[in-house]
C-alpha cells in the first residue's frame, strides 16, 4: 500500500462565508493535507477555527505566509487576490481564486470541473473559480452543448443573499423580523455595500447585483455573459442575463431559455441531464417535483427541472436550475479543482 | 350643469382580496354609483363592509341578485363567474370578469385599457380582465409594439403571494416567523391550494403557479402566452413565460426580453415609455433607480426600468416591469373598464 501524497494547503479568507464552507468541504472530502494554514485580513487574525478536531489560529495573510504552501484557496475579495496571488505563485503555490480578480485574464483557466477540467493543466500559477450564478448554469448546460450545440442563452436569476456575504444574510433576517413586527426596516448593505443607495431586501426583489456598467448591465450580469463564453470555450455563444436578488438565504435559482443548434427530443434531454456528473434531474410535473432553493441548500449538486420545449421556438428549451451558491457556486467547485491538482501530483 | 348618470353596481366576491381593492378603487375614483350591491358566496354572506361612510351587508350571490344591476364586477373565482355571469347578462348587466372563465372565449373582449380599450364596444355582456402578470407586461410593451413592432417576448416572473389570495399571504408571513424562530414551517396552501403537494414559500422561490398542463407549462405561464397574443391582437407574436412565486406580499416583478421588428434607439424607447399612459419610467443606473415591488405596492401604475439593449441581439431589449398585482393587475384594471362603460353611457 502506498502512502498518499500530502499537501501544504492555505485557505485565505478562512473566516468568511465561503472560507468556512471550503474548510467544511476539505474536511468532508478528507483532502490530503500535510499542513493547513488559515489566513485572513489583519482584522480577523487571531480567530480560532476548528478543523477535524484540531484548533487553528487564523494568521494575517502576507506574502511570506505562502512559504512552503503548495495549494492556496483564495476567497478574501478581489483586492486581496490581486495583492497576494503573485507572491503566492512566486513561492511555488498553485492558487485557486474564488474572486473576480483573474477570471477574465486570458492566461488564467476559468474552471468548472464538469465542463473544462482539462484547462487546469494550462495554469500559470492560478486557476479561477467562476462566479456562483455562472457555475451552476454551465454545469447544467454542458451536456446539451456537447450533444446538440447551443446558440443562445437567456437567463433571469433569483439569487440568495448569502452571495453578498454573511452581513447580507443578517440584514435580510433582521429586516424580515422588522417587517413582520409592523416596522419599516432601514436598509444598510444591499444591493451593493460600497454604493450609496440601499434597498430593502426583505419581501422584495432587487434587480441589481454588483455595480452598473456603462452598457446598462450590472457586473454580475456581465460576469455571467463573459464567463459562460470563456468556460464553454465558445465566443460565438450569445448570452443575456438579468440578475436579481431575492429574499432567500442559500441557493440561487435560474430561469433559463436556451436555443439549441439541432433538433432534440425532450426525453433525451432529460436522460442526458439525469446522467451527467454533478447534476440531479428533479422534473416531474405530475408530482409537482422541481428544484427548490430550500432543498438545494447544503448540497453539492446542481438541480435541474421544469425542462420543456419552448412553444414559440421548437429548437429552444426552458429550464429551472438551482444550486447552493456557497457550495457548487463557490467552495465545492474550488475544492473539486484542488482535488484534481492533488490527484495529478499524487 | 347636467346631473351625472348614476349606475347600479354589483361587486361579486366583495369579501375577497381583489373585491376589497375594487371597492377601494370605486370609492377613490368617486365612481357614479346609484345603488351598490355587495355579493359573495353563502359562506361570507352577512359580512358588514364600509363603503364611503355607509355600511353594507354582503348578500349571497344568486341569479336574481342581478335584477336591476347595470355593471357587475366579478372576482369570486372562475366557477362563480361561469355559473352567474349568464344570469347577470340575461338581467341586463354588463359584467367585468376578473377570473379566467371568459378570457380566452373568442366572443369576449380581453381588455387592458392602455392597450385595447376599443374592444370593449364588441362585448356581448362580459368583458374579461386579464391575468395580473399579463396586464402589467402588455401595458409596458404596447408603446414599443406600436412604434417598432414586437416579434418575440421571453419573460420570467417574480410573483407576489397576494396573487394566490389572502390565505397565501397569511401562510407566507406565518412561515417566515417560524423560520426566523428556528422552526421548520409546514406548508399548507402554496403552490396550488387544490393540489396535494405543498412547498415552503418563505425564503424560497417556487417555479409553479397554478396547475401543470400537458405541455409542461403551468396554467399561469399559458395565460401569459395566450392572453398576450389576444390582447395585442397578434397571433404571430412569439411568447415564452416562466412563472415563479417568491416571498413578496404585493407587487409582481418581471424580467422581460423583447425582440423588436425594427432598429431602435434606447433613448427613444425610454422617452416612449416615460410618456405612455399608466406607465412610470424608473430607470437611472447612476442613482440605482429601478422599479421595486415594495415601492409599487399600493400604486395603480406600471413601473418600468433596467431598460437596456441586448448585447447579443441589437434588435432586442431587456427590461424590468413591476406593478401591484391586486391593483393594475386586477382591481384598477377592472375599474378602468367600468369607468369606460360608464362614460360611454353618460
Amino acid at each position: 500500500m502506498s502512502t498518499p501524497t500530502l499537501f501544504n494547503v492555505a485557505v485565505v479568507g478562512a473566516t468568511g462565508a465561503v472560507g468556512e464552507q471550503i474548510l467544511k468541504q476539505l474536511a468532508a472530502r478528507n483532502f490530503p493535507i500535510k499542513e493547513l494554514k488559515l489566513l485572513s485580513s489583519a482584522r480577523s487574525a487571531g480567530t480560532k477555527i476548528e478543523f477535524k478536531g484540531q484548533t487553528y489560529t487564523v494568521e494575517e495573510a502576507t506574502p511570506d505566509s505562502f512559504k512552503g504552501v503548495e495549494i492556496a484557496l483564495f476567497s478574501a475579495g478581489g483586492d486581496v487576490s490581486k495583492a497576494l496571488i503573485p507572491h503566492a505563485i512566486e513561492r511555488g503555490a498553485v492558487c485557486i481564486d474564488n474572486t473576480n480578480a483573474y477570471r477574465m485574464d486570458p492566461g488564467t483557466p476559468l474552471v468548472v470541473p464538469e465542463v473544462n477540467i482539462d484547462k487546469v493543466a494550462e495554469h500559470k500559477g492560478v486557476i479561477a473559480n467562476p462566479n456562483c450564478s455562472t457555475i451552476q448554469m454551465v454545469a447544467a448546460l454542458k451536456p446539451l452543448y456537447d450533444r446538440f450545440g447551443i446558440s443562445r442563452i437567456i437567463v433571469s436569476t433569483y439569487q440568495a443573499v448569502s452571495g453578498a456575504g454573511a452581513r447580507a444574510i443578517d440584514e435580510m433576517l433582521r429586516q424580515s423580523k422588522e417587517v413582520l413586527a409592523g416596522g419599516d426596516p432601514k436598509p444598510d448593505i444591499l444591493p451593493v455595500g460600497s454604493l450609496p443607495v440601499k434597498h430593502q431586501i426583505a419581501f422584495n426583489a432587487i434587480p441589481q447585483i454588483d455595480k452598473f456598467q456603462d452598457n446598462g448591465f450590472t457586473l454580475e450580469e456581465m460576469k455571467m455573459i463573459r464567463e459562460t463564453k470563456k468556460i464553454m470555450g465558445d465566443e460565438t455563444l450569445e448570452v443575456t442575463a438579468t440578475c436579481v436578488r431575492i429574499p432567500v438565504v442559500y441557493g440561487h435559482s435560474e430561469s433559463v431559455y436556451v436555443e439549441l443548434k439541432q433538433d432534440f427530443d425532450v426525453a433525451e434531454v432529460k436522460t442526458l441531464l439525469a446522467g451527467a456528473p454533478g447534476l440531479v434531474l428533479q422534473d416531474d410535473p405530475d408530482s409537482q417535483l422541481y428544484p427548490l432553493a430550500t432543498d438545494a441548500a447544503g448540497k453539492n449538486e446542481v438541480f435541474v427541472g421544469r425542462v420543456r420545449r419552448d412553444l414559440s421556438n421548437p429548437r429552444a428549451l426552458n429550464m429551472w436550475i438551482v444550486s447552493d451558491n456557497l457550495l457548487k457556486g463557490a467552495a465545492w467547485n474550488a475544492v473539486q479543482i484542488a482535488e484534481h491538482i492533488a490527484a495529478s501530483r499524487a
